[in-house]
């Protein structure tokens, strides 16, 4: 069984991707020390079949396509904030450019997550409001052109949203901007 | 179809990952549809370069560990809340069980909190703050023993917290049962 | 002294229901205790006639209810999130299953409160909206399919709430698993 | 055992507790009706070993209560707000006297709130703090003189809290006497 | 001029309104004392040209109100939550009555201050937004019948807002027999 | 006995002063209007019993003071944030002053906010921390030197807040400054 | 191009205007100092090329026009609150006037907001939202009549919103005198 | 057309520098426009006398500094995230560096906030406490070694902060290597 073997693959070589991911906690003895030494963690480790793997942007990958879609709101003459989230709808990355107004960071970040969290373009995502229109009363969601998902073998992996531009088919056209990044 | 295809790369390949921590997204026609049909998705997947795995424990062993830090807590006759959070400080189970009082659930998220993010138990921590006593006011912090991590090759994957008996002591022990209840 | 005592009438009264309920301070003399000794609390108990009593799960039946319903998202091939919440509208459990998006543990929840609020399905409750549109800008409530109320001879005593599936019929549904798991 | 006569009580006795405690959905066909007809509600009723009962004021002896530590303040010549908070920390009355200062109303809230998480008078939780200072952190709590619990058995079904004083221990004067008004 | 002779008045006369409005901070010198002595506040008084005065309701009369819509709406056998709330919107008295739902104290709150914002009842500013429709986006506000105004000479003074009915035209009536109360 | 004096002289000579704080509600046809015709409001007024009178600056007085204060700070080459809150801890007046720090404004508001819940300066307020240093935990407040009551007949009717000085004492400075132009 | 030439003057003559919007940290020895001597501060000065200007108002001239519009109001015999906040949507100046609906402030501050985020009076902005409904739902915003942008070579500089008016229209009206009383 | 007009006299005039920080409303006529055509803006532009000008990074030069300590800490093996905010606190860029734990962006934006409010590093602000211990009480600040301002001239413009590193002098030290990317 598949679930079996992406445990094993946990054990023989994630090593690295976990190291990759970070570990928070290393000791320091320094003045004004966060987490001074010798932390007397619990020694026991969770067994594997315990464990799912997840999957997320590198905060290069992430970066880039943020930086991709600002460029191409720049090049449009639009003043935008761009945010990627990940699948757990957490900012990975904020950029709020110049001259965007101050509506507009928190909307980048609403819009990617409403796009990370079902895994569509919110200007798709608008449309089904017709349908369901309590929707948009969802927490944390905002039901405006602007946000796409990054999908790796189709299951989203993060959001994209911009804002700021005079129309949501614009702003969307800049999240797409950075997804396409991500496809080089 | 795409999405159906979608699936059964998700099968094959190996993003058996994928699927254990999910899709999200599935077309489906019902009357209050929250998610209709065709979202016409972003066709572009992004390189693997891009990606980071992340550990962190399935459902199925969050519970299972609350569940053990909760038993272990009304076999000494006291009355707890239990909370297992991920790697991103995330909520996956929050148990308020028989008896215990209004500030135990948030107490025991952010002892969990605490602990997953500095990878240590919150006993340990809250020592630490006679160096840096300024480290409490980070917002979603306890520094109150009753955290644990629960790690994974040593790095923090999960947080447990347990809040409401009479010294955090305690609550500490009954954390350290839903670690252990991993172990096995 | 006072606090056994306490613990002894606890054990001998009628209050079994209270101790069932829970009692939340017993004195602990731990370094690090929460809750140390002699209280020396109001020794004024108060009169019968002031009391009400107020049914609600157990917390083993909520956590059940709240398997079940995650159970059948998960038989069903669905990805989602589930709250039990008490008759005060307070979360007994949270599930945030695997692969759920950022966005299913608040829904859930708010659909558990709606539906305990009201006594009814949310998808009867979203229906009402027609004719008094604004009671969805009550806080707390969400008028989304996928709150089911949970009764003791017809009156509300918790409510569960699920939310990830592509639509909030789906959602019900499992909500619905997790009620019917409590009349076996 | 005790747990399963406390269901059969339930079982015989308690419908009318149940009915005093509210429904809280009954059909009404007004104009602007909030909950209309017909709720086709979920039939399948809970089973009692699935049921705990707990025990709280009436709004009437929570009024009472109140009332008597407004009126003990008033005759001292104090302004002061005053707070009763049923055993999951909600307010259940909320008083703000005339000429209490704005803070005065959420800080009887916490003290109400303290009191009734711990079991015991603010003043003496207080006290703890010298050997667990971070206590004060758990997100609700006051830790200010002011804060008593009503006790049914032993168990707390209640705190009380008064604010406004200029001494925390005239402020726990009050809210004792809305304690004993309960005695009567 | 009017506000002149109000002045006056302020300077020759109040001084007794002003005790009744309170202080605020008396001398005292508890151990645990929250406003130790000796002051040494401000010596300079404001000038009467820079004074205005309020009108209000008594706590007496503002509880008077609420028990009376609290009892109307018990003898109806409805369970509910009323608010009473002053001239600035802040909540003066809350009762949440035996079997009010979650949802109502909250609702009860903003049904009170919209009512006293625009000195009219809710059910009344509900069709209000046929024509301004974002209205009710305004902070702090419900558009839900239940509202009612308290006036003195016509001018808004508190407001009285009822939740927990099954149709909001029952919480008006409601809210009404607590306004009229206070006509006696 | 005075409050009934009091109580007459509203009757015979408040009208004005109803006017002077305000209706609220005056019908208009605009397209837009927020407050459309025929409000149909409750005809019964309260009776005069249940009316208390408080006092509080004209909006005049409060920008008076509020620009004598920021006033004083340029003087003096400092960059401040004034806030002036009325006796329920609103805020009547704020002025960010050119150049003022990001933490100002709020932390204006707070110290107003502190200074009229206690009726004293925040300098003096800060000293009674020796005693009881969990005040500064209750909401709202900042213990911090910068706020400064206004007193009529010696009573707080408001505060003045300052923020923004290299020292809380030049704060306070300013603060004072503000209460003393309204001795003139 | 035109950037650099901007950096060039912010080198030759912006030293004052820097001067002028503020320092924000001076050294002093005040026994409550905030912010004592010897910052010991970075002593890397950035690059001009790294630098934007951003144009706003001066304190005065935001009071001034607040204070325009809230005599226009008084003139017409309404009784508002006024905001002006900057193009960062930050409050520079709020006066909540005599008599003015709790209600009041927070609306005016979105309003304030709406306007300079769109560059637009919030009546224009109103009538957009029927081609994109969901454009309210940007957090902070508020799509009702009475916020105009305070503009300098027709970008925006600053927004200010009324509120309180029977209309939104009258609101705007007085907001508009706000901007007027700028161009003299 | 008038805004087409607007955009030539900020290229011919001196506000180029508004040109940088852009205009924010510009019309389009797209299907799901944001802001469409024809705004009807209020025509007055305000007088020079009453503007300042700020001045703050670009948004480019804000991304390097970001990075240039994301690279450092990166280095370094350290996990960390960093903001970086302007003059007014509000974040221009976040990065969440891979493996960073939950914690760590709002503490990196709450220590950026603070070294741009007192133009100081962090890690000397957190000695100013034992001056001023309640200083820490003001709202959105964070005394932990870790942030650095950004200055140019002297002044304020920008504060970048790092948190996730075992120590706050680790994290100060990548701020001060993202300030010192400024530099070159």
């Amino acid at each position: 069984m598949k679930k079996t073997s992406v445990r094993t693959r946990v054990l023989t070589g994630t090593v690295a991707a976990l190291a990759a991911v970070g570990v928070g906690a290393v000791s320091a003895s320094a003045e004004t020390a966060e987490t001074p030494a010798a932390p007397a963690a619990v020694k026991v480790d969770t067994q594997n079949k315990n464990l799912a793997q997840s999957t997320g942007l590198t905060i290069d990958a992430a970066t880039r396509a943020a930086q991709a879609a600002l460029d191409a709101a720049t090049k449009a003459g639009q003043h935008v904030a761009v945010a990627v989230v990940d699948r757990d709808g957490v900012t990975r990355v904020l950029l709020k450019g110049d001259g965007a107004g101050p509506q507009a960071p928190e909307s980048a970040e609403r819009k990617a997550f409403t796009a990370v969290s079902w895994n569509a373009p919110t200007s798709e995502l608008a449309k089904r409001l017709a349908q369901a229109p309590n929707l948009k009363d969802i927490p944390g969601t905002l039901f405006l052109a602007g946000g796409a998902p990054v999908q790796a073998k189709g299951a989203p992996v993060a959001g994209i949203g911009v804002a700021g531009a005079p129309s949501g088919d614009l702003d969307e056209q800049f999240a797409q901007a950075g997804v396409a990044a991500l496809a080089k």
